[in-house]
């Protein structure tokens, strides 16, 4: 069995989806972000990083979203998540799965945890100021060079789908130009219709 | 045949490693951040980011560090640089390189290019100070909870290693408490000994 330790409103909701679409058992464990619950020393033990998410798995803990989500496709064929025989197509997607990690997330995290990479209030608030402009470069850039349509990675739905999404969530809350972003949005609408992302939005919203 | 972007003293280090390592022909290309080149419309066709590493191959073009990392290991699996039937511990690989580029490439890229976050000059400043905390923190948790040892993964060496290795090249110059870090230091001093690293390292800078 599997345990998906999350937090609502995090990047955690991709590797919910995930396995919604694996078919694969597994439970759901809450850490409240409000309780402070991801530095608790119970927490620690299943993540020292203090971040969600994390998955338990019988063989051991994974944590870091593309990982996370490249071992649900690798562990559940059937689901047809990702091409596995195929390390060049398979590569395309750990390449967009590694941008929203480490340039996507990252440009949004400037406005909620400026303090990661200063202690200055006044650094703080002028990080806070260009969110909005980086984050539509961001997702610009993924709307004029990446996201092939309908789905990411053109007519087959994988486990970039479900990542995008959850970071284009955010889009409103970072200030971001949407009139510069109707492909993205469109991904976001037509994700949103499928069942599996509506019982696993409503399952974190609902606990 | 497969070309390689890359820039001397960036993360581009790691692939260059990997590709000796998997005994694949590939050429280099320098790519000179002295004169921009990476924003010059000839790179921008290659990689529209703007940034290195990126890796020209039969198929197409592919970047980002774990993406191209993951791709070399199993595209050349003789080399054994991942262990390429087994889900969970590719998962770890991946996590682990993840963590590399999500968190601690981005940690050190706060001493360098603030300006991608921020475009208060007394913020930018602000975000170099906190950098040899903050990329001292990330190291430690390798050093702590993630380095196995001998290599990262532990026994056997992998794709992990060429990158841990690379960002490693960065404690001095960000200040990190190289104290706190012996077994971080002892990793990147055994592969700074291996052939390859020394053969990849010299055709940068001879450049």
């Amino acid at each position: 069995m599997l345990t998906l330790y999350y937090a609502p409103h995090t990047c955690s909701l991709a590797s919910h989806i995930a396995l919604k679409d694996s078919g694969a058992p597994f439970d759901l464990r809450r850490i409240s972000f409000k309780a402070t619950e991801q530095q608790s020393p119970e927490y620690l033990k299943i993540n020292p990083k203090a971040r969600v998410p994390a998955l338990v798995t019988p063989r051991g803990i994974l944590t870091e979203t593309p990982a996370m989500l490249a071992y649900i496709a690798q562990s559940f064929p059937n689901a047809g998540l990702a091409p596995l025989d195929d390390p060049f197509v398979f590569a395309e997607i750990q390449s967009f799965n590694s941008y929203l990690c480490s340039t996507v997330h990252v440009a949004h995290a400037h406005r909620m945890r400026g303090y990661r990479w200063t202690d200055d209030p006044a650094a703080i608030v002028a990080l806070q100021k260009k969110v909005p402009q980086s984050v539509t470069a961001c997702f610009e850039m993924i709307e004029q060079n990446m996201l092939r349509g309908p789905w990411v990675m053109g007519d087959t739905y994988t486990i970039a789908d479900p990542y995008l999404f959850t970071l284009s969530q955010w889009l409103e809350s970072d200030g971001a130009d949407l009139a510069r972003l109707p492909r993205v949005l469109d991904h976001r609408a037509r994700m949103a219709e499928r069942p599996n992302v509506k019982k696993a939005v409503a399952a974190e919203l609902a606990e």
